[in-house]
């Protein structure tokens, strides 16, 4: 495995580039090919999750992808989803179409106008094309989330945008994937939703669903015999990437929480269980505050829709084990220590079953509000 | 309709008393006679919720309930359920006991008993008694929640203790009701949940359920032929009164809000309709932020379980119409004055059915995280 220091211009028939002004961003990625998708599950579904993915059921194919920041066009009517159409016609031929940011408000065209025919004469081809595009995607992300790996023969790679809203299965993010990895239509749907279920499915940062959620696949077809081992590594891992970057930038985060729920009765019950640790407010301020205060997981754990057995129960941080037999068995300074780290790993032993999952997430802090109050 | 002035020491037939100590709070209410209660759904069960539901099981009355604020007796194994019994045991008769804190930890046996000696020889049958039963039973509370009522001859009076951790279904509460009305267990307990339904179902703190949660209804039987009418009338006035006080005393909160939907397709969606949009972080902040970000309700409305059509939907709050055939009528400026006030009522109509739900909730301020962080 190779890590690929250019971002998704590190595939030929990638170019790449973005624009930040004060209030939005815009993005262009020209590469034509063969795409599948995902949107979001929220029953308000924006004009360009809309339109995009009735482009991609109708052509299965995109040549571009228009992404803007700082403007959701959700809930905006007709008028809204004519925005949409319109963004598309800026670029020639099948033009995908994403948005992120304030939702209620229409886009403004005439800067969309402006920046998009600038996008289109500088497209870049290079490690600056892909940050530019990572960049110009954000809203209140505080970091730029882009990642590329090469197994064998075959590169994937991809940028994404997170930060709020993120939980159940995805959550205000979009995330644009490239390959060179030439396979059918369905083996390439069957990969996505197989890595995403391990990866952007099971990220969690304040528990709301949002209206824009986007993740699309493009293969730029240039490979045809390539190893699908190779390939559904490559996906998997560059999807996991993503989806941690994503969880540890959650708003005002300080830190990135993952949980694993082992030896549960079903995949659905360690899912719940792991989830419902990662959203509950008084766990994730406990991890801020750093506190030792784990009656607070246990209580989590009871409110998910896991069977719980108290006096089975395990649990470990950092590999310390904390609970055991039905009572907390380390020293409250022990705990302190151990939940004073950048990167926690929460490790629930159930003892009922087989089944397992992981699941990201971050703390909470003061800075969720503020961030939140000050976005609108 | 009149207010009672002495809560639930109103009624003949009950004493009270608390005292606070620095960690901890220890209330004692005397109340012989026919009880009925509610507990939590969490899997999670503290060692007093399962002693106390056994008890009225058993032997459908209480003489007495002993309840401590500090340490909630919950995932304490089989030592903990002792000591409940323990607890129980320093009253004579049939006791209940309850208690709220932090779980994990056993309860302080020393202070517990030298202050249940104090209380049982000190219980109090006026104002003072109620005032002090209902002020050791909080924790993070930031007031005493309490209230009695008459209508008729029927007189139904409560303390209680919530504030974070509300929802679903009941969350970090305990509640004490007391009524001279003389009618059967069953009838208690049928009216006791149609109150809940319209009550403490219905508000939310910060989405997650407690170990401990309990409302507890007691009968003093000394009114034998009573209106059932007013019965009713009664408890759930009363029910929702305090149902509104914990919800506006959430952790951190400046505002209350009150989110009613009306013409949804049926109960559970009206319900989930009003629910999703008090849990949502994002909502929580944007009212703390007296900002005009209303995508963020519509985003959690499409969250919900609820069917939405976005083109028929209309918001009002505080009785101006800011959302009407699929978009934002109101002025930002309108918007941000119009959620400014300290309590702000949402009306969502969906225009779909018949059903409606209203639910109590508070907006989400950094200081909900300062206290979560303190609060170990």
């Amino acid at each position: 495995m190779k890590e690929l220091e250019e971002g998704i211009c590190s595939l030929d028939g990638v170019e790449a580039n973005g624009v930040r002004g004060e209030d939005y961003g815009l993005a262009l990625i020209r590469c034509s090919g063969k795409t599948v998708g995902f949107f979001t599950k929220n029953k308000v579904q924006a004009a360009p999750v809309k339109f995009t993915s009735q482009l991609i059921k109708e052509n299965k194919r995109l040549d571009n992808v228009l992404v803007n920041s700082g403007c959701a066009n959700a809930f905006t009517g007709q008028k809204g989803y004519e925005d949409a159409v319109w963004m598309s016609s800026l670029l020639d031929g099948k033009t995908g179409v994403c948005s992120t940011g304030i939702i209620g408000k229409r886009v403004d065209k005439a800067w969309i106008e402006k920046n998009a025919n600038y996008l289109k004469d500088n497209l870049l081809s290079d490690k600056k094309g892909s940050k530019n595009a990572a960049d110009a995607i954000r809203t209140t992300d505080s970091f730029i989330k882009e990642i590329g790996v090469q197994i064998g023969d075959v590169k994937v790679a991809g940028i994404a945008k997170g930060s709020g809203m993120i939980e159940p299965d995805m959550g205000t993010m979009l995330c644009f994937l490239y390959t060179n990895a030439d396979f059918s239509q369905n083996f390439l749907k069957r990969c996505l939703r197989k890595a995403m279920d391990k990866s952007f499915n099971m990220i969690v940062v304040d528990g709301d669903t949002s209206t824009n959620d986007s993740v699309l696949l493009t293969s730029t077809e240039s490979l045809e015999k390539c190893d699908k081992k190779n390939f559904e590594e490559a996906l998997d891992l560059v999807s996991e990437k993503l989806a941690k970057m994503i969880a540890k930038d959650g708003e005002g985060s300080t830190k990135l929480i993952e949980v694993t729920t082992k030896e549960g009765r079903n995949n659905r019950e360690a899912k719940s269980a792991s989830k419902e640790v990662l959203r509950s407010p008084l766990v994730k301020t406990m991890f801020y505050g750093e506190s030792s205060n784990l009656g607070r997981i246990v209580s989590a754990l009871g409110n998910s829709e896991a069977f719980i057995d108290e006096e089975k129960l395990e649990i470990m941080i950092q590999d310390t084990k904390v609970i055991e037999g039905g009572r907390i068995v380390a020293e409250d300074s022990k705990i302190k220590e151990l939940v004073s780290d950048d990167e926690i790993h929460v490790e629930i032993n159930l003892k009922l079953g087989v089944s397992e999952a992981t699941v990201w997430g971050c703390d909470l802090s003061p800075r969720y509000v503020k961030i939140n109050v000050g976005y609108s």
